[in-house]
């Protein structure tokens, strides 16, 4: 088998090779049949047998993303966490997985929160972020002993210490600040600028004050600061920025509150490739330009580093490029003039990136992955409507019906972010391993759909 | 109470109205304690007693706006069917109701029709709709007996042949075509296009052949033919291209193989407001352009009216201003010089059209609904996301924390479309009607979302 994502140029017996780069999974590879496999298995007997749309997940691969986010930072700084961002993809067996690494988990909801108690990870290994928790929800992660909670409002401080009060406990939390940093990302998921929902301003005073409101609070521990400047970042010097300006308010909380933060957690991880053209930092790059600008903003304000626990919140890294979509391509209509277009058993439901973003992605025909990618087509969904795109113009080998697709890069925000639009359930998702099979979800099926349907 | 829809300018008390026309359900108004009630029941109270997020509709309405195109129909063509798009809002109770209000289904997929068949729907009423339908969804609509098909690609009309003859049923189809006409649109709703997914072109000679093919296929009857230039349109004169457009292919559908379609299904209905400044046509006027043209158009071919059923398919019309959503206020953030943020316990899991389409809402405070609106706010949800903005710059009551914020017109494509994005469960449905309440799609619990989990 071709290791292709090791080696991009790889040929299997001389064919061309997919040539996508770190979009793939590091485990895809074409076989003898010529077709696509993962973790040693053919994806398209495993499409035929469990039946498509289909997310598939090369576990191995997301172990190692995680696992570099470790190492790369224990060469680093003397404390720290990685805590693995839940919204990114969360199921039981993924709690499981980043508990057997070591991970902490960052959860963005009472739901994502009762999925990881569910699979019996460690409350006090868990981060709870949200720019609007419920009482309902803060009651639940109280109750539950959650590690740490990254307040979000003055609303929010209250709302903890009374209901810490009332279970007599003392809550750690962070701030979540402002850094008032743009960054270099799609405005949808650039999160800390100063016209923002969440969290407190540094430059108003929003930030002080509500170190002010922590610190007074009597079930309240202010552990420390969070910060996240947005998502799929390709470049870092905008973690250089919101961390000075992150210093420059610790500066001031000391001076003033005599305050420095035992943890300072700086939110997601690096960018990955959707396209074969993206190049994103390595997980390496991160670590060595936060940890050094953290070391020199220690040095400038004289504070001991290996005081600072540093905590990072990594989620589409982890599991983006592990993850393939895969589909059966149902009808193609090649319109003269205008466009191939190849339609699937799946779409917007299952992906909405495309429609909500604009984000792009890439395919291979699994059946004949070795084959030249002659034909240019426009994959679309089957859901009724026109903005039901999932790539357009994209360079495939020429496609029938039949065929299983693979849409690479669908590890993040798919499955999390899939409804069941049209009534359509949502797919099951597979984590393969060493030619091994895993169901970790199953697919829903038509009882699902009318489970809270009360007739 | 002041019926606000009835009277826009109306002012219960001497105080400030909603004043948002036709984006208000019929049955809201403002009740003695001020707070706005629907169908008479006070919807802050129910916000309290059902929690929140929450999707309150007025039934009432449902039926009148499916009953005014039934009538708007039958005063101007002798037979026709109305036929409620599933893919704006469904559920057993739907499904009763159009039953009930003699109106036919249209179905976008196989869960639609297991849905539709779960709440004792004839299936011979039924109408199934999709560019991809797998080859399990095109058996299960076969073997349930459905009314119509409207088949997409000539391999559709190769499948249903198949599935039809193994069957021993002769299966009634539409051939969906496209009239190659650009309706004034989102181009994500555009459907009716030369370059779209969907259809059979009439230019190109593929809906010729389409006709040809299933002429020749010993187990279809081919009934009729269907186009959709479009969802949300506010400009008929579209259609009646498309009607001239579709009566020049009868033509040469006539003269070449002696057929005339029995039906013609002209898709959606009416676009809807959403905004106060909207003014969608009426029903009426949208049955006269329609119905007009076509009569023009037989008139044109020598075709007697009285032989052609006219189906139509308003899904949007029906239930988009029915529908309203109840949140409740967490935090509000009033950043000087920027903007209010007012963040609510929902957002884009349960309305993803201001992150999808740009769509914009109207909103207001229930708890005060009667007092002037003279606070401008950006509603934001409590996702993890800076996209999740629900309404950019709403002017609005003066808000607290705590106060229950209805945002209108979501009766189509919210709980539709609706995800569990941040592991969110999905709000409840209720139903108003003459100060009842009916639950009829109950809130989904954390045991829920965990169904599918394998663990």
């Amino acid at each position: 088998m071709a290791d292709l994502a090791h080696d991009p140029n790889a040929r299997a017996d001389g064919r061309h090779t997919l040539e996508l780069g770190g979009v793939l999974p590091s485990h895809i590879g074409i076989n003898a049949a010529g077709h696509l496999s993962l973790a040693n298995v053919d994806l398209v007997d495993l499409a035929k047998l469990h039946g498509t749309a289909l997310y598939v997940m090369d576990e191995a691969q997301i172990r190692c993303q995680l696992l570099a986010y470790e190492s790369a930072l224990a060469s680093r700084w003397p404390d720290f966490e990685v805590a693995y961002a839940g919204k990114a993809f969360l199921c039981k067996a993924m709690c499981k997985l980043v508990a057997e690494e070591g991970g902490w988990l960052d959860v963005s909801s009472g739901g994502e929160l009762a999925c990881a108690l569910a699979a019996g990870f460690d409350p006090s290994q868990i981060i709870a972020h949200g720019n609007n928790k419920t009482e309902h929800e803060l009651g639940e992660a109280i109750t539950a002993g959650i590690g740490r909670i990254a307040c979000d409002s003055f609303e929010e401080i209250e709302r903890i210490e009374r209901l810490a009060a009332a279970a007599q406990r003392i809550q750690q939390v962070y701030l979540r600040v402002k850094p008032g940093v743009v960054a270099d990302t799609h405005s949808h998921i650039q999160t800390g600028k100063q016209d923002s929902k969440f969290g407190f301003g540094l430059s108003d005073g929003w930030a002080a004050a509500a170190v002010e409101q922590a610190m007074n609070a009597g079930h309240i521990e202010l552990a420390g600061l969070h910060f996240h400047i947005g998502s799929q970042i390709f470049a870092f010097d905008s973690y250089e920025k919101a961390i000075e300006a992150l210093f420059d308010f610790i500066a001031h909380t000391w001076a003033t509150y005599r305050w420095l933060p035992a943890e300072i957690d700086l939110g997601g991880g690096i960018g990955v490739a959707y396209q074969a053209t993206d190049r994103p930092e390595s997980i390496e790059q991160f670590a060595e330009t936060i940890c050094s600008a953290l070391e020199r903003q220690c040095q400038r304000l004289g504070i001991d580093a290996a005081k600072i626990k540093l905590v990072v919140e990594p989620g589409r890294s982890i599991v983006a490029n592990a993850g393939v979509t895969l589909y059966t391509v149902g009808a193609i209509k090649r319109l003269e003039g205008i466009r191939n277009y190849l339609a699937v058993d799946g779409g917007m439901a299952d992906n909405i990136r495309p429609a909500l973003y604009n984000a792009h992605y890439e395919c291979a025909v699994a059946d004949r992955a070795a084959e030249p990618r002659s034909e240019l087509v426009t994959v679309v969904g089957k859901h009724c409507e026109s903005g039901d795109v999932l790539i357009i113009d994209a360079s495939i080998q020429p496609p029938k019906v039949g065929d299983t697709l693979a849409v690479f890069a669908t590890g993040a925000y798919n499955q999390s972010m899939a409804s069941n639009y049209n009534k359509q359930p949502r797919p099951a998702v597979l984590w393969l391993r060493d030619g091994e099979v895993r169901q970790v979800v199953r697919r829903e099926t038509y009882d699902d759909l009318l489970t809270c349907d009360m007739g």
